[in-house]
């Protein structure tokens, strides 16, 4: 959105117009009841409150939920699920056992419990990794006119299938996941992009999927690349221009 | 940390050592019950504890702590409150009705409620700033080495009082606090830098810290510039070199 700012340049003051980047706060409801608020960009709500549910291993497919109501002026997205064992109250009780902000990342710890190794037999040359993040860096139109929000796309080897923007790089992860949901495709076979730092909590969403490689512009943190390595996940990080880390797996790297 | 990283550089592949930046889990316990986990850089635990609870208003000085125990090996900071009516209890309560990621933000809703304009009187030229800021990147030392971590600091209008460094923009933020809850600093009278995107998060920490001006090298939002000019407090965004943006209340920038 347009918004007044003075700009300063060298000691030099003018009141001009420019872009700055949207922040709400979406409330989902499970059921009924007040289950998480997210600190978000407007837009794609509805595709980050399925991603948020299934990379939190709540629901497997967007059969899982029975219906899904986007009231954007109230910015609040109530959810019924089919199954009810997965009701607010099991939930609530999750959080509070195993802690809040522990809660929010992986408070399903049946599910946790359950995670594999990803099995994918993918391999790529390291050329179509520079030729996809050239393609994601002149997507993040967003990013360029407000510098405010970070990016994430699904590819398969030649091309960007799905690409979200939001001002929280967990977010734009859980939007990519529910486009995927709702339009069927495949996350195992698919290659993630992201903008930002890859710390544990993304990796746990990006093993969640299925996915076997995930490249960033930014760092990974010594616990993501642990976890890349425990899943079998191709870590790459630093992806810019030819360069590229590779932290984890290299074997898919031809 | 070093670790083993195959570096790729125009097809060129190498094997090598490389520094990446750790990340733990801390989970903090009020008066014996589990209340948050934070993912985090190690080091200032003490700080980031204090901090946390501070800026999320359950305390106002160090002296609220009866006793603060970190236990590093199981990566827990154990803290008894003086006033009870803070127990766990209670905030457990709080999280349940406001939703799990809001009560992150500011479960103490009474504290909320009570927030105010800031009225420091504080101006300061933009060349100041300029020179907090060269200071500021140049003392973040483990940025520069693994390319992972957020910085952030508390400045007089000559120089850096106190500075940390967290894989979380918002821990970072939380350390430089509990330091100065620690050292008597009074953050009313001090400047905050930071190099993370302010989101109202933030601003949240910032208002309770009292502080007239913070400055990023990043971009702020829509709705962290709405909570500045609510609040009085001068929002100074993407301050490279001799240039900066005042997003709000400009009149403390001569």
């Amino acid at each position: 959105m347009e918004i007044d700012v003075v700009k300063i340049d060298t000691k030099k003051k003018k009141l001009c117009k420019d872009s700055v980047t949207e922040e709400v706060f979406l409330t989902i409801h499970l059921d009924g009841s007040e289950f998480v608020t997210l600190l978000c960009s407007p837009g794609k709500l509805k595709e980050l409150s399925a991603g948020f549910l299934y990379s939190s291993g709540l629901i497997h497919s967007p059969d899982d939920i029975e219906k899904m109501y986007i009231d954007s002026k109230n910015m609040t997205s109530q959810i019924t699920l089919k199954d009810k064992d997965l009701s607010a109250d099991v939930i609530f009780k999750r959080i509070y056992t195993s802690g809040c902000g522990k809660g929010m990342l992986f408070y399903n710890v049946l599910d946790l419990a359950h995670r594999k190794k990803v099995t994918c037999a993918m391999t790529l040359q390291s050329h179509q990794i520079t030729v996809l993040m050239k393609a994601f860096d002149k997507k993040s139109a967003v990013f360029k006119k407000t510098g405010g929000v970070h990016s994430a796309a699904l590819c398969n080897d030649e091309q960007i299938v799905s690409f979200h923007e939001d001002i929280g790089r967990h977010n734009a992860i859980d939007k990519i996941i529910g486009d995927a949901l709702y339009n069927n495709l495949n996350m195992a076979d698919l290659i993630v992009l992201t903008s930002g730092r890859i710390s544990s909590d993304v990796m746990f969403k990006v093993q969640k999927m299925g996915s076997a490689v995930i490249v960033s512009r930014s760092a990974p943190t010594d616990l993501a690349i642990k976890l890349a390595k425990q899943w079998n996940v191709t870590l790459v990080g630093f992806a810019r221009g030819k360069r590229m880390n590779v932290y984890s797996t290299p074997e898919r790297i031809v």
